[in-house]
């Protein structure tokens, strides 16, 4: 596998366009990702019982078609709790891009964010639509599905199936409204390999649980999450089938983007400093390994320690504690970084220069090791900062 | 029921003190409770699987005796994650002070809160201990176990049991790491009634659902939170039994104590300006109600707009969508105080100047209708500020 410097138009057959709307007041905020042909297609969505409408309309064509063609995506009105008329307004952006598109509605998926209860402008959408062009501009579509992000978060890899070369790439907005549970954020991924989209949906599903599902920001879940693949088959490769090696060729290639993208969102996390990765070891299963990493890395407390550049390191345990699982905790170690702060379940003493340095770092690794067992679970996370609660009491006014 | 104007040892036969032992810098950070006769004790503790040592001693003792004379608190060192060491820190803790009243440990209660990881100073304890009097200053023990409040939480309440008056009363310490599971603080409950120990836990477990499990400051629990509840007998009323109108009325009594303690708590939580209580109305079930009103109240989202005076209600419907339990979620009604933002599940238009008065206010109410049954469902939190980033960015150091 090999990075690229790549965009999310960067796979055979993908275009990509961005542009300003009207949605918000100066920002991009409007694109679509177009496939030559349509696409194998695999989502997750979010697991809010309050699902906004454009993702109702979504996950149903998705089921219904199996194919997409293209995605249309605006920021800045998020079309959630608009009741039937936003129902209504999303059918339409769905009908009027593939109208465009010449296209059956069901072959195009639409996705909003943005500020909750508003009902989309239709007359902006409709004047933005006829300016999104077919091979546009692609980096502007990763910048058109940003809201509060500070920058656009891209990744692009290449892989050798046989002899033909298959290109991933991935873009997504994160930001606010981070957490577990599908991590609340938009991520498309496109990708040239001839995949179908049942298998496509197996190895998207066996990856959110350690990827996107193991970042937080906030512990606010959207009623707008979504992560859909695309993969249109253009790299002609012989058809990637499950339990084979070159399904998990695959799988590791979608594992490295969605594990990337993800990072990347913690990282730019609202207000945030540092990006916060935790890693649980020697647990007694996988499953509540990931479920302590995902307490430490989600507690208000730790992240204002690390914003703080303080080594509370009580605060990790007690995350780890109230994780909701059994733990045990007669020969726990924490590290920070390198430097052990806690050994067999008490504490140590370290060298408050070299714990400066650590603390002072863009990045804090934090691992708990249990001695329980032999299985690990890794998350991530930011700190909490002055900024985090200036950006969302000012959101919306 | 009466409110007056008392503290901790207005119960007869209740006394307490409090004063600087050195813990903490400058503040009060040492006290007791005393009781003339060991009284009937009941308690709750943290759900963290991560449990100090002070609170296992407690705990034990309280199962072993079922009595208790005296409970002894410091606050600015927690001696939680303190391995072996604590624990014997903590024993001792309890042996010098049932030596110093001449009566078993076991009848002793100890409690400890602040930075977690730190060992017990037993000299300071040591030389604290010998200042400490019966009979002292009642108000200071209220003040000696706060940490980072900013006020005394103190209620005293009296109700006629036949021509037997009972008081009681109650003072407890907030402020971070407040959450449900048994909200993380430590309360302490003095009274003078008649009541087995059995009895006292039943009303004690019956109440504290709807009263300290439906706070939230942080969504951090810790290590070391505790409830207990002494009654002395020293009113000489009949004894209070189950499945009495008794003791219905002294679970009211019980009911209004901790409802009032868990509000100010959840008013003074670190860096709070403003108290959000959240109810959930016409719900299937009121477990459901709770969790939903819980979700509300602990959304980072809400408590940040709150912060900021934006109705930004989109996040409440966010919030009570992600609870983790069944919503219904297609009539659904939003109140800010008496204000209806949402109805029928769809937003609706309000008077802005209106909407302003009701979000300057100290105290938000939030209504949540579901139209989906009888059940109700109450929380308390508050909301996310600049000065809770401050804090606990700055707690340690």
């Amino acid at each position: 596998m090999k990075s690229i410097n790549g965009n999310i138009a960067s796979p055979l057959g993908f275009s990509a366009d961005g542009l300003h709307a009207g949605f918000k007041k100066k920002k991009l905020d409007f694109g679509w990702i177009v496939s030559e042909v349509p696409a194998s297609v695999a989502g997750v969505y979010t697991t809010n019982k309050v699902i906004a409408a454009p993702l109702i309309v979504t996950r149903n064509s998705v089921q219904k078609a199996q194919k997409m063609k293209a995605v249309l995506v605006n920021s800045g009105v998020a079309n959630s709790c608009t009741g039937v008329q936003g129902m209504e307004d999303a059918l339409t952006m769905q009908k009027w891009a593939a109208e465009k598109l010449n296209v059956e509605a069901d072959l195009v998926g639409i996705a909003s964010t943005g500020v909750i209860g508003d009902l989309l402008p239709m007359d902006t959408l409709k004047s933005g639509l006829s300016k999104l062009v077919v091979n546009g501009n692609s980096d502007d579509f990763s910048k058109a599905i940003l809201t509060t992000d500070t920058c656009v978060k891209t990744v692009a890899v290449t892989e050798m199936f046989g002899r033909d070369e298959v290109t991933m790439a991935g873009t997504a907005k994160g930001s606010g409204m981070i957490h577990p549970n599908m991590a609340t954020m938009l991520a498309f991924i496109t990708c040239d390999a001839n995949i179908s989209s049942e298998t496509l949906q197996l190895a998207l599903s066996q990856n959110v649980e350690t990827t996107f599902n193991q970042i937080t920001v906030d512990g606010d879940t959207s009623t707008n999450d979504m992560v859909l693949v695309m993969s249109n088959g253009c790299s002609l490769n012989t058809e990637i089938l499950p339990d084979t090696p070159e399904f998990e060729k695959f799988s590791a290639m979608l594992n490295f983007v969605m594990q990337d993208l993800a990072k990347k969102i913690a990282k730019d996390g609202e207000g945030a400093t540092k990006l916060i990765e935790v890693a649980v070891k020697n647990a007694p299963n996988a499953l509540d390994a990931r479920m302590m990493a995902k307490s430490v890395v989600g507690s208000s407390l730790v992240k204002t320690a690390i914003f703080g550049e303080d080594p509370n390191w009580g605060r990790i345990l007690a995350a780890v504690g109230y994780a909701g699982v059994e733990v045990p905790v007669d020969d726990v170690d924490i590290y920070l970084a390198d430097v052990p702060v806690m050994l067999k379940s008490s504490p140590v003493t370290f060298d408050d220069e070299e714990m400066q340095d650590v603390m002072q770092a863009d990045e804090i690794k934090i691992t708990v090791d249990l001695h329980a067992g032999e299985a690990e679970g890794m998350a991530w996370g930011c700190d909490l900062s002055y900024d985090y609660v200036k950006i969302n009491a000012l959101y919306r006014t």
